[in-house]
């Protein structure tokens, strides 16, 4: 390809409208231009390092026995319904008419449309298991769409949904899949953690991992221990109990002590004011689940999981109280809640658990309580983990390592859904045995264009995109010096040319521009391999450079084709 | 890939809902599955259909020298405005609002996406010509949608834009993707004839042309001609003009003469009452055009083509008057109309004009008028060609051969549109003179899902498809007649992985099924080569059979796969 006829608009300023890497990365570089917030076009060169992560994850499914299928974005209004999803879903799904006022739905996933398909097609056993899969944009209507592709409205997907006879076959399907995601993100060179998560809002009894890009700008914390290899998203991160200090002042054995706090209503005032560590004191939230009242009471340097609270209590909706309802609930104004009389139900963290004695509020304006002992004082609470892990917790696998915390990205993501949709659209089959039984499914998606923005954001440096060779839009760029010295032009053409016709893919720039412009556009788009053709042209020496080296190599024709090539390296 | 493991649901019976052939097979066959009205899910095989599709049109594209790209389904209603086509579009186009209650339209087509985006990046004259072009679902709310995928609501297109500095440009540019189109159209096997068209509501100044596969089915008509290689869309077909023969009564030289009609409105009626045959009568319908009445006269053997006059006037709107219209204008009934003393303005045919003399309505009720002479009382009158081009026409090209006519569906359009969205949407360049001007555009669509319909209407038999090697689901079939039968099925399973690995497309029949069941599948299916593992199965003899031919050869294990692999024929 001769770059004087791509269409690759570079910027050689930052776009103010950027804040991630990876997003600057692909405006400058002319991968990607801005429709609409959270809306891309993709420019060539981004086009192909696109249609390169679609070929991957399209070998990987094929490989693990999936089937490419593709369903339609125009989703039935009335299979959501019948799903529970249509309202649920709330204003991400995005809703339109027909000319004939029929709803339909944009679909963010197609749970519902493969369910009914199936439901439609397989009746018995013998045509289990089955695992189907497409490449597909899907729209999502983001409340804050940013980062360029990493929280967009409109995407490319790989979604797969397998369907089995019993649980072990989901847990076949799974693990293959698992495996499949494995080698897709590693093939992409990308840097990543399989995690166990949350389940969400799509459901499913079984268990669910995540697959985070590590990365600054990701939107999830993971928590991963740093002696085995458990890992977690900190939305589901559990932990390795531990005793914590003894608070100790002049109470007596089982007395509570009445203090003193005038407005002093948070965790760190009270700290200063009582000259004690956080985590001797006991903080309690009131929440309203489902429309009653509860309070959560966690260890002053821990922080509520409420994801974990809503789980625990099969809730639908988890929300902290306002000042009026706690007012009520409590008789004191906000900051002085605690678990001492409340008439309401108490959720008590394991780490509250496990102190012998700890500060609480009194439920009393300017009041705390100390020496208030679980063991004598909490007997009445729902204990359990309704905290998120925190760095230096024991890890809850091998009770030996201690949690670190990193930033991720989620590219992918496996569910074990087990018969959530296959019961609500009545997806049944056939045993053996002739007993008709819901399939039990599993889904598995990537999402395909953030997957780009991810590897972005692990993939450059100070002067462009570092390209993993597997997914670059050419292997090599020949840069010839000057496009109008006629030995360096032919001599470019004739090396871009033996090139293409070993069938790798090049890039001629040809350009009549200066030296400099051409290097710095070479280092933004970042090709794996760059020949540069310039004044040693005539004796056949050209310089050979990889973008992920710094080293320059002046080297014969012959030997840069074949290391080009990949025959020599 | 084995059988049992495929989603590929085959039916016996013809779906009731199908009428055409392409449509039921595609049902039968497995490749499809209707979701809503017009809102289809491809199948495996279906899937496996349409990515050959794809591959062809982008290997065709990439040759001629256009870049891929992938814009957005959902475009900002405001470029539709700016375009002038976010009214015009009517009901067709459809609309959304996103959570901020802006507008959006579902891109049935880009034209207003790409002149947007190549007016933000391209300035210069220096980066023309570009053409871009993607393969993307497009949208399009069809009234009725019908025939399966000829006629869909969610479907897939290729479309292409070209920008160039000059009308020579854009002429080269269309003539590269004329030759594009031949070249794609002819490697999916495809019966078809690239025909002038009528520009229609995308506009444009130059020329047009369709491609058109020829099928009975097809919802438009084609006049070619039976000499040379003149082809258009009956919308646009011109004819050689020829003088008709002249109608004799009693009458004087130029005197009109008053024919008695009671209740005689329809040609039919006139033939038989008046014993003269059509081709005498001058056919006089009233028109509305933007809000203007007209008189169009044509032949009484004739059909007025009403995109002809519409052209003709340059009419925004053009539709048959009421009944009350006709009757003030004319001062008769419905049916009585003629062109003899109408004060509105009157377009006459050119094959009115070569009349010598006719029958036309007298505006009076239950009267004609004879003797109309063109050169006495039509002289108020504009001519030109308002009529459908009739079989038997002389070509307007050759003025030797006769026209003749075919039914097409159309699968391709290639549009010189000028500078229709360049100047509505300010996409302007600067000449190597300095100059600003507008980008003189081209613009160029494939239906890649339709395309399958319309191969689909080509290649079948009573049995099934029978697929064009290029876009077969798979190369070859291996059936074993018996499943159970240990050495069958070994040799099946043999073949099957030594063509597998020699890359060639396997399908194995390794059901458990009658042989009669397998052999309708296969049939069905259509994959061109069929390769029966029976009896002499122990002997090493198999049965090859193209799914084209009705010849069974009996040959040996290698000679068959050397046949199957393309090395020998």
């Amino acid at each position: 390809m001769r770059q004087s006829q791509l269409l690759m608009p570079t910027l050689r300023e930052v776009p103010s409208e950027a804040e991630a890497a990876s997003h600057q990365l692909m405006l400058r570089a002319g991968l990607i231009r801005q429709l609409a917030a959270g809306i891309y076009t993709y420019l060539p060169l981004g086009r192909r390092v696109l249609r390169k992560l679609e070929q991957i994850v399209r070998e990987e499914m094929d490989r693990a026995g999936a089937q490419e299928i593709l369903m339609p974005a125009m989703q039935p209004a009335e299979l959501w319904q019948q799903s529970g999803r249509y309202g649920e879903y709330g204003p991400e799904l995005i809703r339109l008419r027909d000319r004939h006022e029929r709803e339909f739905a944009l679909g963010p996933t197609h749970e519902e449309v493969i369910t009914a398909l199936v439901r439609d097609e397989v009746s018995s056993y013998r045509q289990l298991p089955v695992m189907l899969y497409q490449i597909q944009t899907k729209f999502r209507d983001e409340k804050r769409p940013r980062y360029g592709l990493l929280r967009g409205r409109e995407f490319l997907m790989k979604d797969a949904y397998s369907f089995d006879e019993d649980w072990e076959g989901l847990h076949r399907s799974y693990k293959s899949m698992y495996e499949a995601y494995n080698r897709i993100f590693t093939r992409c060179g990308l840097y990543y953690r399989a995690v166990e998560a949350d389940a969400g809002s799509i459901g499913g009894e079984g268990g669910t991992h995540e697959f985070m890009a590590l990365a600054d700008i990701g939107e999830d914390t993971i928590a991963s221990c740093d002696s085995c290899d458990y890992a977690a998203n900190l939305e589901k991160a559990e932990y390795g109990t531990e005793l914590a200090a003894h608070y100790e002042q002049g109470q007596k054995q089982d007395e509570l002590e009445r203090l003193h706090t005038p407005a002093i209503r948070k965790i760190e005032q009270l700290v200063q004011a009582l000259g004690v560590s956080a985590d001797l004191l006991m903080k309690t939230l009131i929440y309203v689940a489902d429309g009653s009242p509860i309070a959560v009471v966690v260890r002053g340097d821990h922080e509520v999981n409420e994801i974990k609270v809503k789980n625990m209590l099969s809730a639908a909706s988890l929300e902290l109280a306002d000042q009026e309802t706690t007012e009520r609930i409590t008789g004191a104004p906000v900051g002085f809640a605690g678990p001492v009389g409340l008439s309401i139900p108490i959720l008590a963290d394991f780490a509250v658990m496990a102190l012998e004695a700890g500060i609480a509020g009194a439920n009393e304006k300017d009041y705390h309580l100390g020496n208030v002992k679980p063991g004598v004082h909490l007997t009445n609470a729902q204990v359990g983990d309704y905290r998120n892990a925190a760095a230096g917790d024991k890890c809850p696998r091998c009770g030996q390592g201690r949690l670190t915390f990193h930033r991720g990205i989620e590219v992918g993501h496996v569910f074990k859904l087990g018969t959530k949709y296959s019961e609500a659209l009545n997806a049944r089959f056939l045993t053996a045995a002739g007993i008709e039984q819901p399939l039990i499914m599993g889904c598995y998606g990537i999402g395909v264009s953030r997957l780009l923005s991810a590897v972005l954001e692990q993939h450059s440096d100070s002067n462009g995109i570092v390209w993993p060779e597997s997914i670059a839009p050419y292997r090599v760029h020949v840069v010839p010096v000057s496009s109008k010295d006629q030995v360096q032009m032919d001599l470019a053409m004739h090396i871009a040319a033996r090139l293409s016709d070993a069938g790798i893919e090049t890039l001629l720039d040809d350009r009549d521009e200066r030296p400099g412009v051409k290097f710095k556009d070479s280092d933004l788009i970042g090709i794996p391999i760059r020949i540069v053709v310039g004044k040693h042209a005539a004796e056949g020496i050209v310089e050979l450079k990889r973008r992920n080296e710094t080293q320059v190599q002046a080297i014969g024709l012959e030997e840069a084709i074949s290391i080009a090539s990949g025959i020599e390296n």
